[in-house]
């Protein structure tokens, strides 16, 4: 569908919406790129202003678009639809592409024995010493994540004398300028009760559901450098996965 | 590390296990090939038979491999570990191939008004007639997912008088046969408090935290043609992501 059917049945702002999303998702209008504004759709479509708006609010609300004051509409990156499980960006450099605050309260940090999860996950000896990094992360003045990352002891040395350490820098960034960079991860989500824990620093009551991520990443070598436990409050933050065909399917 | 570092502290089974892992990762082995016999692995890296066993308990216990009875082990497939969410395949085509057993009790089917996430979703007016399906799928005998799908009324038409109307077919598959081939998906996962009703279907207590997985799939033409609202319980299915680098990272 490339023009408006008059005959249709279907309101003209939501033909205008998918001809325009179509456009987004067949590449024609670029994640960041500034849209046609609103008189240009008018002219183009011959659609009157009001009809032209109704749109754009449906694709805001969608979050395939977001509104500038006095710049108009930009097509959505990824990024502004929240945290993409499927690619390797951590939470703190999305959500600072999204415009949104982000406080890091570092709880602790330094050597401690792994838990068996961690240990397991990093393929090294239950009880191995690894580093071991606890944060509560919020956006907005919101509490939003609770994470504690393990890393193996040489990854986490990297780690010493940085501001990660006082919540001030990206743990990705910086293991990433050290050498360690994603090459993969395996994350596991679930529906979790809030530990009594977790909860008071999420500002929920204990036993409260919130969403469970279970990272794993590993660098080129295929070695594990980094697993993480972070507990999310879904009214907070958002966290989300795109799906793409492959041929097989 | 492609040999076995006599000198190192690190046990000789995790030093075997990193080196079997960096050959899945590097498509050496790729899913689904049989790995090499335990005899096969004791002569080319000089380790006891107990040595080898110990790897493969621990390969296994991350879903890496899985062992087959008198056959030996496997590279696992994406599908033995999990729903993947980045990818497009339904629930019941992983599980299948994940060789568990599927049962599906249709719970509701038919022609609705969309509610208001559902129509936002599909890009129609809130009231709009469309078709809906409510189900409960058990694996192995668990009640795991309680699902209700969102189509379109020309979509679900294609539903009627097919098998997926009484559990026995797999709804991606049939909606793919009439032409409704997924090519791409949104999914937000989040931690929630289970409804009295969903509760109830998955054998859980109200307000148990399960977790939700809302979904929006669209074919070529940029049309969404399903959404569904999936509730899961964590502990009988396990649901994942697999991230990978992209340039830009």
């Amino acid at each position: 569908m490339t023009t408006i059917d008059r005959m249709s049945a279907e309101p003209y702002y939501l033909q205008l919406g998918r001809i325009i999303e179509g456009r987004i998702r067949g590449g024609e209008y670029q994640p960041g790129e500034r849209l046609p504004s609103e008189s240009e759709f008018c002219r183009t479509f011959d659609l009157s202003r009001s009809t032209v708006r109704e749109t754009m609010r449906s694709l805001q609300e969608q979050k395939r678009i977001r509104m500038v004051p006095r710049r108009g509409a930009f097509v959505a990156s990824q990024a502004d639809s929240g945290w993409m499980l499927q690619v390797t960006r951590g939470f703190l450099e999305t959500e600072m592409d999204n415009s949104r605050t982000v406080e890091t309260r570092v709880l602790r940090s330094g050597s401690e024995s792994l838990p068996t999860d961690a240990a397991d996950a990093l393929a090294l000896p239950a009880g191995t010493v690894g580093f071991v990094l606890e944060r509560v992360r919020s956006l907005d003045g919101q509490p939003a994540v609770h994470s504690i990352n393990f890393m193996p002891a040489d990854v986490g040395s990297a780690l010493q004398g940085t501001l990660v350490l006082e919540g001030k820098q990206s743990l990705n960034r910086t293991l990433r300028e050290a050498g360690h960079k994603i090459y993969g991860a395996r994350r596991e989500v679930a529906g979790v009760g809030a530990s009594a824990e977790t909860a008071k620093l999420l500002g929920l009551k204990s036993g409260a559901p919130v969403l469970l991520i279970r990272s794993t990443s590993w660098g080129q070598d295929g070695r594990s450098f980094d697993f993480h436990r972070s507990f999310a409050r879904s009214d907070v933050v958002t966290i989300a996965v795109e799906a793409q065909a492959v041929d097989d399917e």
